[in-house]
């Protein structure tokens, strides 16, 4: 008993060291990548006068001389006026030098993907989905240099200017981190499933240091990773935790220098009106249209990249640097860094509020404002939301380490300040309702649309920003826009579809009720060109078998050679251990008779042990078996294999990937192909292209 | 294609229609209540000038010319001093109206929930639990009677001032509603696991209407109500629906008449200091050692009170009404509501916030106050902690509606409070620490440890106060609170401590690891003494067999009479069904037997159908099945029934509840009794109560 206790202490205590270590490292490392972005961000205007080095936060932050030494805006607004931050002052100048870091960023970033770890481009977000669902892709794809080189490219993606988010990296990295600490600390010990566990929890905390929103990042991988496998307490308990800490180590870095997690914190004092309800649903059907075209047009640009750009990768990304810069420099809300540009956007431009030096021209315009200067600004908020948008589409999923949540948001942005100036001078009149949470709303629109998330947007909206009293309205924008997506039959956000695109391994849920597929049964869906393994085997026939056939990740175990009794499943990876440890003992025997005709004592205790590598009492189905039954059995029990049996004897075996490839094969065939790409539209696409390649 | 998608479009709408009725209903109910409870609690202290039957808020707003009619602190107290709203003057009479007032509320209660709806006292979140869970318990619990009388008795229950919550029975009362609704409008094509689902997402709506949270509503129906069986989106997406609506009919009636939701807004300005933290955790083991004890005693208690006061439920009201009277009237935290009163230890006490009409004595403590006035205030609120967390175990199961979440979060408001007195007194001087932060995180801590909940308590907190500074803070008071109640062994909330006590039918996950129970296998648990059907049976048999064994819920059936051959499983609903509609047709024919042996086409769709009653592919497991896995079987497939088989012959059946049995049984082997009481100890209490009834 004393014996259990202390080994009950000691798992936890492991437990919770493991946690800690992923949760503190996360933090470190987000924190980091927060300074380098700020300070590449920051190169690209100005320079700090104390020291070239630092950015403007940190720059500004150092010369306070308040105790608490935390930065509000009317700070950072003081320090350069007195000089302290420098911004360029020559024009000409200041473009070139914009483009030349622009195109250097992301050159090095694209390099390093392109070069070193091919793994840490794009999101990574469909990646470890499946793997937390039960498909362990390649180690490589969650190892150090894929952790290391997308830290690395990240901040260098992000100030090229291109219009992708740190959010899908960050979970791809924190994740990466979750993967090699778990190895490091606990390499032996752990099984598959325990340590997607802490996958999970490590995306968790991926999401939350990346919003500062750590309730955001546990419901984000309860409502995203874990959609195709069971979801308990325990992961629960483990993101909390990760969440936690990690965003705790983010806060005591205090990477913007303010004292805060929250990037945009905003104070609104209006309550919002019932009368505003139907704006609130103008911003959802806007959001759910939005992540219905936006993440389909995403896929058949990747899809087109795939065929004709995949040579060219780095010219693609320098392309795309030059035409994002080009574009961006003249559109004051498409120049500003996203979240900069956000922080203008959400603001409340309250006349009687503390922050005083806030007098962005937005905040000026009343019903005596001039029609030229409302449809200045008007149409440069609705030309920023479409191009932002045109952008997104060829930028996610380019040669650099992207994510789309932060990019959708701006855009969101952009348009509900776009409805917001509208509605205060053609309908309600000044000072009735609070123009940044239209934009602030929209964001989440956008946000939900492209995820297809709900509870999670609203949560990481509420602590982005800590607009607490707009909960309700939150909600209202998130449930329109599922509604509005779910109508247009895309019940997947874009992870999901890409995941469905790249035909990655995942048991998705029949999108249509599975009526059309009740007349199928576990016979149809079987293989029946299975090896089986004959319960009396020699060390030397099981490591042939081993070798003929490498693929086979294991073997029905039968009775007599015949089919005719099953006796269990051996899967390949355990019989490779024993065979293994087994190697050097003495001469060939019999190593799954029955212990009677058995020698030595030492024979014996082999044979215990081979006896354990087969699993008695596998997962069995009778041929008669309705599919639903069965798409049951592999959703709930997790299990990799299935084996067909019907009174004692082996029919059949049905693997996950079997019985996916049948629901996609059945899918397909009733409702025709999941993507139609246009490949006369393509080739036009590919010979105007061409031109500027 | 256009009858399916019509089908579809309209299944879309029933449900939505569903989920709004009940959601519309649930906000009207819980407005009504809202302002019903303040009506009472009210009167015990003054009365309307204008009108004798309004209360406070509604007294005072209606004077307001302001056109948005909000209103906030200071409008109450000038509405005072203008004397609109005349608090009681002769102190007298004035404790005399508080003693009878309190006391005919209470009896009211009392009397309505013993004699018309005994279903409607406690709290109720541990039966909804278990029938969630797969096991449905009387009709009436959730019947259109148990819903009126919780809702009129629960405002009388508040209002007679004893320490009773509103949260459980609000739980109660909403799932009452969403199964009065659910089977109004469709009671036909609903299964029983559909509308576990509505029910689900009706108690996710009665937090969210308790707290005025949303968010945490729907937490709360994944972290408590879900823990026993799957969680999935469509739960989430329900709960999410109705959470939103519902509680946008709450903000739309605006019970509280100043326009919000959230129960005691606060606005802390000051960040939370890192130093901090230990207090944070000292206030988390306060949580988790109150939940503990607290938990524990209460149901000790109930014990006691079903063994020595079943038959004077009525009298042990009135007497803690008395007491609880008696002792609160004298100290100024336990004789306000307890929602005031956490309104006035919540508070931020700055004194330069906006709200200068906020003048409470607690918050002009500084280091020159003298001790005696310092001492006064601190044992008063060391007092009240400790005076409610005896009135809680007391009354926590007395027979009127009654929730323990809110009188909970007051013992943890007034620990906060004194320790944050301590605090600043003796270690950090004045002007430091933000003293209403304590409360409020002690409040959290309390909440935690007696519900076990984690993520949904900080929501929770957060929603109810808009703190939303303090989510690192709160995370780790729950956090903390969770390790100290694992490490204390007590893994469980009340409301499942509760459910064990009482023996209700639920599978708990095996507290300690299964290692102990790793030894026994399926034909340990099964039982062998089951009445098989043969598959050629005639109605007359059948219907005999259905008479002589009324209390199976189902029979094997085998071919031939032996068990030699399983043919599958026939549910005792399904035959009944299928016999009553059959009933009157012919003479007896062989139902199960093979279609060639009848003559008319008759008996042939008669034979079908009763085909279609018989499960040929019941859950099978082998007799060698390991308990862990037989475990896992139930708990992932949520089946009732599982038949042993071994090649195609029958041994015997599993019940779920068998295998709880079972479990229940060798875990009182190994741990001894779940709940030991002092028989000895209850008998000397029950001497010294005797001489008071």
């Amino acid at each position: 008993n004393y014996v259990r206790y202390t080994q009950k202490i000691w798992a936890h205590v492991r437990e919770i060291a493991t946690l800690a270590l992923v949760a503190i490292v996360l933090g470190l490392v987000a924190g980091t990548l927060q300074i380098g972005t700020e300070t590449l961000v920051n190169w690209k205007s100005g320079h700090c006068a104390r020291n070239w080095f630092l950015n403007r936060s940190f720059c500004c932050a150092a010369v306070k001389d308040d105790t608490k030494g935390r930065l509000v805006v009317r700070d950072e607004l003081e320090c350069v006026e007195q000089g302290i931050w420098v911004a360029w002052q020559n024009p000409f100048g200041a473009f070139l030098l914009f483009m030349t870091l622009s195109l250097v960023f992301g050159l090095l970033s694209a390099i390093l993907v392109r070069y070193v770890a091919p793994m840490a481009g794009g999101s990574g977000i469909s990646e470890i989905k499946v793997w937390v669902s039960g498909f362990k892709y390649k180690d490589e794809f969650l190892g150090l240099k894929t952790l290391i080189i997308k830290s690395i490219a990240l901040p260098l993606a992000i100030s090229s200017g291109l219009s992708v988010g740190k959010e899908g990296p960050s979970v791809h990295y924190a994740t990466c981190i979750g993967f090699v600490v778990t190895n490091l600390l606990s390499s032996r010990s752990m099984h598959f499933s325990e340590q997607t566990e802490y996958l999970i929890a490590a995306s968790a905390g991926g999401v939350s240091v990346a919003f500062g929103s750590p309730i955001g990042g546990v419901l984000f991988a309860l409502e995203e990773m874990c959609t195709n496998r069971a979801f308990n307490l325990s992961i629960m308990w483990k993101s909390y935790f990760i969440a936690l800490a990690a965003v705790t180590t983010l806060q005591y870095m205090d990477p913007f220098r303010n004292g805060k997690i929250v990037l945009f914190e905003v104070t609104y004092d209006n309550q919002w009106l019932f009368s505003e309800i139907p704006v609130f649903v103008l911003l959802g059907v806007f959001g759910g249209l939005y992540g219905h075209f936006i993440s389909n047009w995403n896929i058949h640009f990747v899809s087109f990249r795939r065929k004709y750009l995949s040579n060219s990768k780095i010219r693609e990304v320098l392309i795309l640097i030059i035409m994002t810069a080009l574009v961006s420099y003249f559109n004051e809300f498409l120049k500003l860094d996203m979240t900069e540009s956000m922080g203008v956007l959400f603001h409340e431009c309250s006349v009687n509020g503390g922050e005083s030096a806030w007098s962005h021209e937005i905040c000026q315009l009343d019903a005596d404002t001039h029609v030229a200067v409302f449809l200045k600004i008007f149409l440069s908020l609705c030309a920023a939301t479409i191009i932002r948008s045109i952008l997104i589409v060829f930028s996610y999923g380019a040669c650099v380490p992207a994510g789309i949540f932060v990019p959708s948001m701006a855009v969101g942005a952009t348009f509900g300040r776009a409805v917001s100036l509208f509605v205060e001078r053609f309908i309600t009149g000044a000072n009735v309702i609070t123009p940044g949470t239209y934009a602030f709303l929209g964001a989440a629109a956008t946000l939900s649309g492209i995820t297809n998330l709900t509870l999670t947007v609203v949560v990481i909206m509420v602590e982005l920003t800590g607009a607490f009293s707009y909960v309700i309205p939150l909600m209202i924008v998130a449930a329109v826009t599922t509604v509005i997506l779910s109508s247009l039959g895309s019940k997947a956000g874009i992870a999901d579809k890409m995941i469905l695109f790249n035909g990655f391994p995942l048991l998705e849920k029949p999108k249509h009720d599975m009526t059309w597929l009740r007349e199928y049964t576990a016979a149809d869906v079987m293989t029946t060109s299975v090896v089986t393994m004959n319960e009396i085997i020699s060390t030397s026939a099981l490591k042939a078998l081993l070798e003929t056939y490498p693929n086979f990740s294991g073997f029905p175990v039968v009775a007599d050679g015949t089919r005719q009794k099953l006796r269990g499943y051996a899967s390949r990876s355990r019989l490779m251990i024993t065979l293994i440890t087994n190697e050097n003992d003495g001469p060939s025997v019999d190593i799954l008779r029955d212990t009677k005709t058995l020698g030595t004592q030492d024979d014996e205790s082999r044979l215990t042990e081979f006896r354990k590598t087969v699993n008695e009492l596998p997962l069995t189905v009778k041929p008669a078996t309705p599919f639903s039954q069965l798409f049951r059995v592999f959703e709930k029990l997790g299990s990799n294999v299935v084996l067909v049996e019907e009174e004692g004897s082996f029919l059949g075996l049905i693997s996950t990937k079997d019985l996916m490839k049948f629901q996609r094969l059945k899918e397909r065939e009733m409702n025709g192909q999941l993507f139609n790409f246009n490949e006369e539209r393509d080739e036009k696409l590919w010979s105007f292209i061409r031109l500027i390649f």
